[in-house]
């Protein structure tokens, strides 16, 4: 498939406080999103394109709703990346890239719940929990 | 399926200026929008959930890139919606939602092209020209 080889290198962080959605599990993005945030990170960039971008938004939305309620999007962009085929044909994919906050400015923000509760959530606690729908 | 009920809904336009995103071929929702746009909307929101988010995304990008280079981002916004499945128990889906605009304020926009020739775009001109990639 087209989809492993495009996705090859989207395995986990590879750039410092970037987490590239690839074909793991869900829950292995999230912990790799919660691992850099419990480091003291305070910017998480998720990045995904083509069909990751559904596991892209599942990850923001698993990191927000069941380990840092505080969490907020600095931005939230999509793009068109260019792909090489193997003929040398070109394709368009789309791509996402969620960039999440924690413990910046947090003045007004809708969503946020500061309980500083459930900074070092054990990601066992709610891994398989959360088994999110296709559709 | 259960992606067949929950999406069911999903097949068009129904709220004015919303563009539920479903099952058709992503082209039928790049027509949905554009049709919105040129009726002199000057707001369309487009919104999908699980995986369909991707199609949401591919949605947006095949209008900016082929229909409006002058269409921008008002706001994208992920959530979480709790299904209720047919035996009762409860399912999270993620969603996403894209407030596009055209012909609002236009100060210091960073993809814009006001060039106004594009308005009318016929969308079989394009329409499988821009064939995306799943990954």
């Amino acid at each position: 498939m087209e989809n492993e080889r495009d996705n090859a290198g989207y395995t986990g962080i590879r750039d410092e406080n970037v987490v590239y959605i690839g074909k793991k599990p869900t829950m292995s993005y999230v912990l790799a999103v919660v691992t850099q945030f419990n480091k003291g990170v305070k910017e998480v960039r998720i990045k995904a394109r083509g069909n990751s971008i559904t596991k892209a938004v599942d990850v923001r939305e698993i990191v927000a709703d069941k380990f840092f309620p505080d969490v907020r999007d600095l931005s939230i962009r999509t793009s068109t990346e260019e792909l090489v085929n193997e003929d040398g044909t070109r394709s368009k994919v789309s791509a996402i890239q969620i960039t999440l906050s924690r413990g910046l400015l947090t003045g007004g923000l809708g969503r946020q719940q500061l309980s500083g509760a459930d900074h070092s959530h054990a990601l066992h606690v709610n891994a398989g929990a959360d088994n999110r729908k296709p559709g």
